[in-house]
């Protein structure tokens, strides 16, 4: 059996079209395979050059300064390379030869139109209220996360995305919130120590220690920096009350803003300051906005704590009734039931909040038992570092081990083994000219074989073990949503086919037709409206049709290697 | 002898002249004694009253919430109270009264002028460039701040006054940078570590642990939030070059802001990004702008790191040029050695540095011997509440002590003892309306009678022990400069009065004529002409006329503790 080659090309947008020099040499355009395009400075192309003279090939540090640069550098010559993925480029006067790759040019491209509309957020941040989180706030194992380094990446995920995640069997032990700290980052240490005690007292020299009820806050503002996350852990909750519950900061300023532009805009325009006197040792002060936003208009802080609020008299005269009104409301928001997720933290809980963002609170709670919480504080710096290592390498490496290992397993009786069909389907997406996502959506949509709960199939099995569901929960959080949904509707896809397209169904092999029956049969009309109301819904059709041609015992496709840089790239 | 007892006032705008209700009860008006007026309104007022219900006793912490307060409330009554120190409030509808001090409503009045010219900055901060920072950086002994707290206070107060502080003598040891932190404050534990080894070496992953010279910069601009405090400890620095030399960034934002303001707006208009990934585990990034500007157009932080700098991706193509220019300019203006202050770092010296403002770099050093140091990180926060507590607490009791322990001593053969004459010209200040400033110059302008290394004066001393000098040593950075300045002023305002009153000279004491001579007799054209370009000058001489009046044995002034509230206020 003669094995046919396909081509390995990168998607669409990392092959270049054109390059051209304008301005006289102070522009280079770049034209991608697909029709997007973008201009560049050649003095910008200069000081960003990853040549081992600019960069130092070890650690990726920039050797030169920007005052060293000539400023009229240009763009003598800009060719595209032979395969179309880099553009070389001599820069004059100083006759350096660069080259660019197709996919960095795109990663890095500035000439696009960006947000730039009040308190807006990052793609990756998710806003909630009570419902919309309802049932969904992230919780992990502490031994799982412990162990794996993808499941730990998947809770901290939750962190960057919602600011809130629960973790569970914690040890019971004083102290150990540091050691959790120390999964993803490192403790900031305060007055109050590396961790602190949160119990009732009776004179108490903070109100979390006392037993009232607390409004939501953020903690610490009266330090600068204020710490960016905090941990608490609960070691005995035996009272009557005492329920925890965390509100959405940026979802308060989005419904503030949404009621009252004016209102919201003058909580960011004016700082206002925090103080904290609570020992002889020790007077914090803070002066910062209640929100907070970035020069090109990104929401990137909440400040609300009415205990450590000082007086405030950096407001002017005249906007300090308005600026009143717009706090009061901010407070109505905040205090509002319909914003608030509670749950009640039992021994070995702990949680942790993107102090940035997420403001928390607890009920009151009644004299019977106790209530014993440590907290400590972390940065999310930290935090979103072991993310990206851990997605780029942690989740390549699972891959990888995940085709070493268990690759070479049977298909459901297909004539290809499970990796080549994973590599086949990839593929299929590449030459259809699918971008990076969508790839990696192909070469990673059955992996919930390897990982469902419910094992591996055989082609002999009598129910459906969801591996669409386990593969796109193994992967939750750690590549682009798009890619997840892909993979979730994979099996969907399939019995919206054999509803839509009658066709379909006999181009299914038998195995395939083995398992529609499993997993329902076509689908009906109404699953059919729930699954076009999807977004991705088109993109997990197209990674279907991929699927059933990813079967041929006579194609070989690239290895995996080349789909690991994708993934590494995305 | 019958003593005649002078009446204690507060200062003139700590009492109250009139006050009045505006506005249907909306607003209050307060005038206090020496014209100066401020509006405040019902509802700040409320919310910052600070009877027990509102603010907790034991640690001043809010029990309210603003969406608790009537929205209606308004001042139904306000009177003054019997000594003019405070007025009398009646909140309706709610029924509540609470009192205001005087002193407090001034220090909280937000019904007054701000500063919102672009990039200023807070009164203690003050910029530097090598002219005017030469031989004027902090430097104090290890065991004289571990020692004593003022002369700790003083060091740290340098830091946060210039961004800038060496320290010597401390013990060469590995680590011990952290002891040096745990003075005042936390160490900021990162990915580096608590502390960090900075030598040279051979395939490092880090340019600081080459031999290169490095351009200033800040550092881990890649981190958020940025550690705002920078130690660096030297064990051994036998090599040849390797000198250290800082740059206060405040002041190279104001010099591009001088030279071409639309420049530096521009910088601070786009956020850029920083970036390291120096080893497998760690995959930092931050989105921040070179010039952080808070909403009120304080200049809050520099970032400037060449060599973390990642590409900037957030500047619309159309800016990047002229971005590009006012980067380059801001460069320049850092590479100028105009900008720079160098020193040689010994083994047991050890500088910090304000991360947020201060740039830092090394020269290259040759092979020949060793340089190690050693660094850790920490935060400002912490580093500002010690000074905070220590001029409040540890500056009153030090005069306190000195009164109690040096007060009885004779003062130059006068009839009056010292801690009498110090009191006494604090009472005349008081008594002529002076503020509260003026007041407590007065109060402590002998102080280096007690501190000076020269020993304290006796009548028939025959060399000048400069006590004005020593006295405004030991105060400076724990009071505000102007207070400083007096004091050191208050022996040449005698020198002045004698050259430009003839008729003054005739009113010294017999002890003052004595000392006159000592000091330098009456003052010549050009020691006139230089005492009158001093901002503080004519402080300095109302002071010198309460001093030669301040001798009084019929006289008794009010207690210390009265004034050791002023110092605490101040």
């Amino acid at each position: 059996m003669r094995r046919q080659a396909v081509v390995a090309t990168v998607g669409a947008v990392g092959r270049l079209a054109t390059v051209s020099v304008g301005e006289d040499g102070a522009v280079l355009e770049v034209c991608w395979v697909g029709g997007r395009h973008a201009r560049f400075h050649a003095l910008w192309l200069r000081d960003n050059s990853l040549d081992p003279s600019t960069r130092g090939p070890a650690n990726g540090q920039r050797l030169i300064t920007i005052d060293a640069l000539d400023p009229a550098t240009r763009v003598a010559t800009a060719e595209i390379g032979d395969d179309g993925t880099g553009v070389i480029v001599r820069f004059e006067p100083e006759g350096l030869t660069a080259e660019f790759e197709a996919s960095w040019l795109e990663a890095n491209r500035y000439d696009r139109p960006r947000r730039r509309d009040w308190g807006w957020t990052a793609a990756g941040v998710e806003r909630w209220d009570g419902a919309s989180m309802d049932g969904r706030l992230a919780r992990a194992g502490y031994s799982q996360v412990c162990a794996d380094p993808l499941a730990l990446a998947r809770w901290l995920a939750a962190i960057e995305r919602a600011g809130v995640a629960i973790l569970h069997g914690v040890p019971v032990r004083s102290g150990v919130v540091c050691e959790v700290a120390a999964l993803f980052g490192h403790v900031r240490e305060t007055n109050y120590g590396r961790w602190f005690d949160v119990r009732a007292r009776v004179n108490p020299d903070n109100l979390a220690d006392t037993n009232l009820g607390l409004q939501a806050h953020t903690d610490n503002p009266y330090r600068d920096p204020v710490p960016t996350l905090q941990l608490l852990h609960c070691l005995d909750n035996s009272v009557e009350g005492g329920e925890s519950s965390v509100v959405d900061g940026f979802m308060a300023v989005a419904r503030l803003h949404a009621e009252d532009p004016p209102a919201a805009h003058l909580l960011a325009a004016h700082p206002v300051r925090f103080e904290y006197r609570g020992s002889a040792d020790v007077w914090l002060r803070a002066k910062r906005p209640i929100i907070e936003i970035g020069p090109d208009g990104e929401l990137l802080g909440v400040r609300f704590n009415n205990r450590s609020a000082a007086p405030w008299t950096d407001v002017p005269f005249d906007d300090m009734p308005a600026f009143l009104s717009a706090y009061r409301r901010l407070a109505e928001i905040i205090d509002d039931p319909a914003m608030q997720v509670r749950f009640r933290l039992a021994p070995g809980d702990l949680f942790v909040v993107d102090n940035r963002r997420v403001l928390h609170s607890r009920t009151a709670f009644g004299g019977e038992g106790a209530r014993w919480l440590q907290g400590c504080y972390a940065d999310v710096d930290g935090l979103a570092s072991t993310v990206r290592v851990h997605r780029s390498t942690a989740l390549a490496d699972t891959v990888a081990d995940t085709f070493a290992r268990r690759g070479a397993e049977e298909y459901l009786g297909e004539a290809v083994s499970m990796a080549e069909h994973m590599a086949q389907c990839a593929a299929q997406a590449e030459a259809a000219g699918a971008d990076d996502e969508l790839v990696i959506a192909a070469l990673l949509h059955d992996l919930g074989h390897f990982t469902s709960d419910l094992g591996t199939y055989s082609a002999g099995a009598t129910v459906d073990h969801r591996h669409e569901i386990a593969g796109a929960t193994a992967l939750a959080g750690l590549v682009p949503r798009r890619v997840t949904d892909c993979i979730r509707l994979h099996v969907a896809a399939k019995r919206y086919l054999c509803a839509v397209e009658p066709q379909y169904r006999a181009r299914l092999s038998p195995a395939s037709v083995h398992t529609l029956a499993l997993q329902g049969g076509p689908m009906n009309t109404a699953e059919i409206t729930a699954f076009e109301s999807e977004p991705h819904h088109a993109d997990a059709v197209r990674l279907r049709r991929w699927d059933e041609a990813a079967k041929d015992p006579t194609v070989t496709a690239p290895p995996l290697a080349h789909y690991l840089a994708l993934l590494h790239h995305l």
